[in-house]
């Protein structure tokens, strides 16, 4: 009885080719968290089901994997892990578990995680995450370093139209609460806000207008609403001075909100410190980031082409830590959506190409020779050469060669009794077909002249 | 209200010291993999419980963790996928599911994987594996490549008193039924004999001797069997000539049985062709290795001290992939035992202990001066040095630098406003407390030959 062979819904193999292409990018986004002092940390792809709902809504909940119990007498049907669906909740619960951690914890981590959402271009079921946050730190130097570190990843993976769009959480309250909406309308209001990218501002204001709102609130939200000033806030423009001076003019009655702008202003005082070029900063007052954990700046970046949504997001989360912790400690940080970077640079024809990594195939001239190719791919590896010994004696040479083709290997090795005697073998170039004849004391050398090791 | 912050039992976090020192053993194990024509393949953590049933037996079922059934109406308490147990069954999965795939296929594959069992010293409920396998090929060439990676890279982890036994699924089975013992108490007793190494020849005898046979076996199996003839095959000893002698004998009536020990002489001679000492080899009678999927040779490395059981395991297996695949397709690889690799080598203080990758920690004079902070950090960066811009302006100096000694970052750059107007820094290695008077323009330089970038 055969089994039938299926993958689970949303998740993927990776083909050596893949896998290449994919670290590749991998370590693009790797050396620049290292370059700007950031240390790698790795946490367990579970964790205890209350530790992920510390912070978690309904919607995290709904989508995260749960795992049953195992051994000791546990209960089928009983859950008590899950899989993680990001990152940052694994960060917060470990810095709670090391005190002896010294401040500012600078740390990346790039790991998979899982959630069960309708699988769609960019988004999958298992994803790989690269986050970059700085834990213990207050000051607006974080969050402009953070920043920073995704527009230098950005152009080091080759993009060249993008943006990066910084809000800030209390800018967003202090808006809505600056037009009237009453505090529990906030979050479904900053939701239909949130598609104006998608919908347009008409296309806002018609969902305002919908009946989709909960029995309970006035049916007609928009006209509930003092829209005319939320729309004011939705129609700010201009370069970031000139949005910055009107959202001055429309908060001027709330410190809170005056006090986030000033912090926006600071960043990008120091993003120009830090020379980044201003058209790739844009205040946005439409950027709401999710509702949950953040406390300060929010940031998303946007490329122009194709359009799919932010590629990398993140922001400052002062409240989350102090949940395991019981005191709060400030932290910042941003995820790169790898998944996301990847299929946009397969649609923009960017996706790294590397080459095989193996070097040479050493081919078997027939049984009796298999002896010699064997010694001969030995001593190659003792070289350091990446070297495939073809495993299957007997075979014919044309079928040895074209397996080399295959695997886009790029040199062959051939040595039949006339080489053996003679000393010497048959080097081959698969791609230019041409032969060199070679002193086998000299192969290791020619073959690292050729493939300039 | 705070949540109590945990782990998962069995699963760990990994500090960032902790993740280079892992990722350096992971590196001489990728670099192997490489240097022997092997490609990396990846797939998701999670498999449909119907794959992974394929080839289990009720153990491996109880030890796997199972996910519940998420979205799309999907029922709670329904479990429909499982986080794999190990990377062999993925592999062959991913065969069957590529028919385009052209043999021989050499896949490596360094990933996660999950079981429930019982945590100890080097064994975990989330490990790490490192896998090599060679597909498509009947060769015995592919069997000996498999223990002439496996040797060499015991070597390249640094390990000198280890060796690899070798034994035959198919000379475990004749030299049972040469025994006289039944083929329903084969795997039993092979239960038994599998623990020789912990409780010896005697302990062998008692657990057969024992009352733990299930009913409807004869209570005595040590009595009803031909145990004259087992203890025979377990006295086997010498040097592999005198063993694979001795068993010759003893098997003179097997086909099977003498088949399988002309293998294993074949598979000593090439390995003898690829220069690996005799007295790393043993063909060991004894060596069991699980009662699944393996059909033909298998084989375990042990290291001398500390005893812990095998380092890596593996086997040919040219029945599984048929199991998804319909028809049968050839394969051999082993798994390199990580997470029991890396216990072994802190045990002998043999871990790599790897700097930070962090190279200078950017301190900030004061308030004032941090956008010139800032443009060096900005500077370096932009030349490869892996820097770290204190974040929190205004800090005392003595604490950055405190920072830095803590973080193990070698060198710390320091710029008041004396040195500015002299466009000139201090650079002091932390380590000796020396300090250098350097130009601006000269920095990187200097940077570059202390660290020797």
């Amino acid at each position: 009885m055969t089994v039938e062979p299926h993958l689970p819904k949303g998740m993927r193999d990776f083909s050596p080719a893949e896998v290449l292409a994919r670290k590749a990018v991998m370590n693009t986004i790797e050396e620049e968290f290292i370059r700007f002092g950031f240390l790698p940390l790795s946490t367990p792809a579970l964790e205890r089901i209350e530790v992920l709902a510390g912070k978690s809504g309904e919607e995290t909940d709904r989508l995260t994997f749960k795992v049953l119990k195992r051994g000791e007498g546990g209960k089928a049907a009983e859950a008590d892990l899950a899989l993680r669906p990001d990152l940052t909740v694994p960060l917060a619960r470990y810095i709670a578990m090391h005190p002896e951690t010294t401040f500012p914890f600078k740390r990346y981590q790039m790991e998979k995680a899982w959630r069960a959402e309708r699988p769609q271009r960019g988004r999958y079921r298992e994803f790989v995450q690269c986050d970059a946050d700085i834990v213990g730190c207050h000051s607006l130097y974080a969050d402009a370093e953070i920043i920073a570190l995704t527009h230098r990843i950005l152009l080091a993976l080759g993009f060249d139209g993008f943006h990066i769009r910084i809000n800030h959480r209390e800018l967003i309250n202090a808006s809505f609460l600056a037009c009237g909406i009453p505090t529990d309308l906030i979050p479904m209001v900053a939701v239909a806000v949130d598609k104006i990218d998608k919908i347009g501002l008409e296309g806002v204001k018609n969902e305002l207008q919908d009946e989709n709102f909960p029995t309970g609130h006035p049916k007609k939200l928009y006209n509930y609403l003092k829209t005319a000033e939320l729309f004011d806030f939705l129609a700010i423009d201009g370069d970031n001075k000139q949005r910055i001076k009107t959202a001055q003019k429309l908060l001027k009655d709330s410190d809170v909100g005056l006090h986030a702008l000033k912090d926006i202003a600071q960043i990008l005082e120091i993003l120009a410190e830090m020379e980044i070029a201003e058209e790739r900063l844009l205040y946005d007052p439409y950027l709401i980031r999710g509702m949950d954990y953040y406390t300060g700046p929010v940031f998303e970046s946007f490329v122009d082409e194709p359009r799919i949504g932010s590629l990398t997001g993140g922001g400052r989360y002062d409240g989350l830590i102090g949940i395991f912790k019981g005191e709060p400690v400030p932290a910042t940080g941003t995820t790169i959506g790898f998944e996301r970077v990847v299929d946009v640079l397969a649609e923009l024809g960017r996706m790294p190409q590397p080459k095989t990594c193996i070097h040479v195939l050493v081919t078997v001239f027939n049984a009796e020779m298999a002896k010699h190719s064997v010694e001969l791919t030995n001593l190659l590896r003792q070289h350091g050469v990446a070297c495939e010994l073809y495993l299957e004696p007997g075979e014919k040479l044309a079928k040895q060669l074209r397996y080399a083709d295959e695997r886009k290997i790029p040199l062959a090795v051939i040595m039949g009794p006339d080489e053996l005697a003679a000393g010497r073998v048959q080097l081959k170039c698969l791609a230019s077909r041409e032969q060199h004849d070679v002193a086998r004391a000299d192969l290791y050398w020619k073959i690292a002249e050729i493939l300039n090791l």
